[in-house]
């Protein structure tokens, strides 16, 4: 990590200068007391980038929130939790306005620089409009508020997500994610909101974003469905003052390195929170001839449900991950493929090499699947290439979650 | 169906004239009596298409076979369960050639003219040659040997797949299958056999093979990974006698109909006998744009793990279906989307029309998601195009299956 870096585990979007939050129930879940609807303010306009889902059923507030950020501005943030607002028709695209204006008179901004977020059920019922004006109304946002934000943004997750990195010179970046059920995120990612107090160009906010995603909720898989509602927006005030933070400015390294720290925090920390989860599988592929090779291989051996299974079984069926990476159109020479465990002590446990099975203990490679953090190392012997995944594993657990409830 | 075709429900490979087959149980399996060993023999030579798995992995035998086949004739198979012969090295390589010499010893046939297919766990041990040379020697084929080979080819597969169409001119085509895991066939198949006493010319076979693999195989999904061992083979030995069937033959749409209903079945019964599945989920996707955008839309709806808990669970959150359809790929517009489920009674429940859920009772599309066939029924409106594919559930038994035992 850069010298001038400082990661605050406690941070969250209220931890940049100039950002306010808050959280409230107001009833749109069912569950007595989860907070469900969440208000972000930013004392100054907001230069922002952003992601969004690639599936080609949007919902609403997609849609519209993408209208809004046409400029690459914004001052406020509206989400509510335990309903998608996707697939909802007519009646759910005015819901997805109304939630931006009811967020506009409360701050005094225009509609058009509110950003509107739904997570939850795809389908009926529609919003509780009133509900969520009520709430709207009571929320009080503070200084203090980003936990209730990271609180309320959350649907099955079992606890909030969130960091923030601080530079020397003073700005930080802080973020909040939400999901862990239909992630398999494809040019975007789950809800994620990140704020910062720097002041940034955007094209380099949008170029740091997209790298850093890239490189985090893009390489991460719980169960290979890739969500209607995704959306990763960071919002950067330029409280703290300075010069714009651009491409040649000499805080652009540390910057994108703390964007970099931020998504990859939230997006293992969705990993670790999974739907029914026992295990974190980390998968370096290595000596790829090419980043594209490389991260489609890691993303492939992490998306497989034959993977998933045997580590959640501690079986070292290693043919399922050398089975992963033929699927996954990676560049591949089987004579090539080198494939380790990690062991207890931080070491490693070849178990194929020189296009054979290597001459390993199965209860020696049993035990390197026994913690909760599994670490799989595959050098395909082509080129200098390499790109890290992360995945759950797959459990009944998962499945009953999936089954019993509409989630 | 055509009038001049018959199905045969007890048919199989040596349903054709001329066709022999055995199996025999020598050891490479550890179950007590479960046949692990099959051979084909076809008393002419045959004309072969064939299609095999397009996963980067092949096994050993699936590269011999490919050499073998370069002239598109072969006269004998040999089959084993209980070891893929996949990331095996020099040693697995030279037993897939052994297994083809042990064959064409027996029945004193060019080696080349043997098909060489293995079936079970990637990786170690290497296959026992010891007791695969005794069991060829030991097996007898005999002209009701079909039903024994398609018991040894199984392997976590709990009841053998066959089927045979017999033609009024007197030809038959007969199939056996095996594969209830890693199913997710892409351009291949899993381990399918066909045979066939007509004549056929090659390029016809092969073409009428690809398009009844495109419309079945191709659109069955349990668990969406694709296997290493993948291989789809018709042998057609024109002991029926009569002119050779080409595409201007009066007899070929009769052919390519007889080939479709035996992959089609084939296919079918994969699904039905799914690893831990309770439910056969048919997806027929209409008025798409295009023929690949039916498919596509069918097939992930079949293959998403949010679609396959949900119908476990008999529940009806057609949301998850909606977003299958937008990941699919295909031309898609939600205001012009219809979606239905098929009722007990065989009529239409409509979930979703014009752009919004429609007015159902949720109870009655719970209802229709309780058999263990389940019909959805998805008019995108923008064509005439239209895809059917079918998939298993995912459910916890899948999970214990997979995590306990190495398959």
């Amino acid at each position: 990590m850069h010298e001038s870096l400082e990661i605050h585990a406690e941070g969250n979007v209220t931890s940049p200068k100039g950002f306010l939050a808050g959280g409230e129930h107001v009833g749109i879940r069912r569950d007595w007391e989860k907070l469900d609807l969440a208000l972000l303010y930013s004392e100054q306009p907001c230069t922002v980038a952003a992601m969004f889902t690639t599936n080609n059923l949007k919902a609403a507030p997609v849609l519209i929130t993408q209208e809004h950020l046409k400029d690459w501005k914004a001052q406020g943030v509206i989400v509510n939790s335990g309903c998608a607002n996707c697939a909802t028709g007519k009646q759910g695209w005015e819901n997805a306005i109304k939630m931006a204006q009811l967020a506009g008179e409360k701050f005094g901004i225009d509609p058009h620089d509110v950003i509107v977020a739904s997570t939850g059920v795809i389908g009926p019922p529609q919003l509780p409009m009133d509900k969520i004006e009520w709430g709207v109304n009571e929320i009080e946002v503070t200084p203090n508020g980003g936990l209730d934000f990271a609180h309320a943004i959350m649907t099955t997750d079992t606890r909030p997500k969130y960091i923030a990195v601080k530079h020397t010179s003073g700005w930080k970046i802080g973020g909040v994610v939400k999901g862990v059920g239909m992630i398999h995120p494809n040019m975007a990612t789950m809800l994620c909101f990140m704020t910062s107090d720097a002041p940034v160009e955007q094209s380099f906010l949008q170029e740091t974003l997209k790298d850093a995603v890239d490189a985090s909720f893009h390489m991460i898989d719980i169960d290979s469905d890739t969500s209607t509602n995704d959306m990763a927006v960071i919002m950067a005030n330029g409280v703290n003052g300075g010069d714009t933070i651009t491409a040649e400015h000499p805080d652009a390294p540390a910057f994108r390195e703390a964007m970099d720290i931020v998504c990859k925090h939230l997006a293992r920390s969705m990993v670790e929170d999974a739907e029914g989860g026992t295990k974190v599988i980390e998968v370096l592929v290595e000596g790829a001839a090419t980043y594209e090779g490389a991260r489609k291989a890691a993303r492939e051996i992490v998306r497989s449900p034959g993977v998933k299974t045997a580590m959640y079984g501690h079986d070292p069926n290693f043919g399922r991950i050398l089975a992963a990476i033929g699927n996954s159109g990676a560049r591949f020479d089987l004579d090539r493929v080198e494939l380790y465990f990690r062991t207890a002590d931080g070491g490693d446990l070849c178990l194929f090499r020189d296009g054979a099975p290597a001459d390993f203990e199965r209860a020696r490679a049993k035990a390197c699947l026994l913690p909760r953090e599994i670490h799989v190392r595959v050098n395909l012997g082509l080129g200098d290439e390499s790109a890290t995944a992360w995945g759950s594993d797959l459990t009944e657990e998962f499945v009953r979650l999936n089954s019993l409830y509409t989630t």
